[in-house]
């Protein structure tokens, strides 16, 4: 639920994959529901940096003191270039580090590989009170796995029920999820990469595997779309977010985040000790 | 080597543990090398943070792109309240949280305690090309570990040496290693601690154990003294912060986390592909 007078509605709703979604169906370069431009989403995003982190505090502290276990876990994915480590930057790293587990999943290893896709992502699960994040996630398994092949078309198949299954269990041990798939265009990501070319301190975010995987573009658009059919599901729903204008695809994210947080109603914990008490111990010490 | 008008000198070289040290003539309310107040050391930090930030980034961008394998390590060590979380959120927290590797070592677990103290701590030494950040460490097995008597002394002993040469190993292999003990009073630590019985949202920070550690007040201090005497190394030196202040400590390690970066003279990698031919890659693709 967004407190800026500048949404016209709630991205959490307007942004999430229901029935009949259509990924074709949505403008990489829209910005739904926020009725600004880039300067109003600036704004936006820093002005609820301290709700943020207050939330995120209240989160961690209440698996400190008491037995809350509860934990929130947000799930990035995006073709390359997309701005999934821009949300991690400007989005999450205005809370405080100690309160944040970031996983940015690499092609598996060979120990990794021999076994089942699950087993890496579950080692992973962000412990109590923490806010997780996956920088790509068990769905690579039915995006790249899909789109180049890299398990038998039946084992593919058996991934997208597996993942329902994991993720309802997280969710059913206090795991709030938070899957946002960033959206951009062919064009604006020609036009990133370009810019990746045109800068020698941009040349490390540069890999010629880029290109590659520009050519596989409907594959992956085809892989994705199955992707919201199937693993859309009531407990765990997918957002899809336009992201050609990266200060909106961050001010939803955000806001998605806020409202994961806000759903979990979190209260200061209860002191566990003799407040009183300790007051005698600390001024006798 | 700090950049900013404020400073007399190097904190690096002013808060360094040379030889002769005494941590008693370390005045905690001090701001040593500092001509300024808490709204100038405010500012001075800010000021740095987008050097910060760039440092890391080059750092991270050498790892990625070419062979260079160096990282490094910020070991903070402090009594209670002293301000470690606080410079984890506002110094470390400032830069891109995909290039920081924080561990917060607790009592070890039983596992932890079946292997060598420094099994657990070589198990987080950062990656390549990370800034990693030890909130508590190796050192707590020679302080907590000496006061409360958790391991023969001869077993305390012997870990002195064994730190340094775990260290120097470090230090070989391309770790910048910088020591931070960040040195509060006791007077402060128990204001600290009363606005945390005050405060019904800084309860869940309050531990009644940290009053049992007031009392052995002294026996840390000895115990920090002979960390200092000897693990101040050539190669891993000491720094001893005065942190009543907690704008200045946090300025402080902001400088000398500048220093360790700027020392290892991170120019932005080269290209490792042919630049023209992947413009007319992409142009074609």
């Amino acid at each position: 639920m967004s407190a800026s007078r500048h949404w016209s509605g709630d991205p959490a709703t307007i942004l999430r994959v229901g029935g009949g979604f259509r990924l074709s169906d949505v403008d990489p370069g829209s910005t739904p529901g926020f009725e600004g431009g880039k300067a109003d989403g600036a704004a936006a995003l820093a002005a609820r940096v301290p709700e943020l982190a207050e939330l995120q505090e209240r989160l961690f502290a209440r698996s400190r003191m008491g037995d809350d276990t509860r934990r929130v876990l947000l799930v990035l994915q995006a073709m390359d270039t997309a701005g999934k480590g821009g949300i991690v930057k400007h989005v999450v790293g205005a809370v405080d580090p100690q309160g944040v587990a970031l996983t940015a999943f690499k092609a598996p290893t060979e120990e990794e590989r021999a076994h089942d896709f699950l087993w890496r992502i579950a080692r992973r699960v962000p412990g109590p009170g923490l806010i997780g994040v996956f920088d790509r996630s068990h769905y690579e398994d039915v995006l790249i796995g899909r789109v180049r092949g890299l398990a038998p078309e039946a084992e593919i198949e058996r991934r997208y029920g597996a993942i329902n299954e994991f993720e309802a269990g997280l969710v059913a041990e206090g795991v709030t999820i938070v899957k946002a798939m960033l959206r951009i265009s062919k064009d604006e990501q020609k036009s990133r990469l370009a810019e990746r070319l045109d800068r020698p301190d941009k040349h490390w975010k540069y890999n010629p595997a880029d290109v590659d995987e520009r050519s596989l573009w409907d594959d992956y658009d085809a892989a994705y779309q199955t992707v919201f059919e199937r693993t859309s599901t009531e407990v765990a729903p997918w957002h899809v977010v336009p992201a050609d204008r990266k200060w909106y695809a961050r001010l939803a994210v955000q806001d998605l985040l806020l409202g994961a947080l806000e759903s979990l109603d979190l209260a200061w914990p209860s002191a566990d000790f003799d407040v009183e008490h300790e007051r005698a111990r600390l001024a006798a010490s």
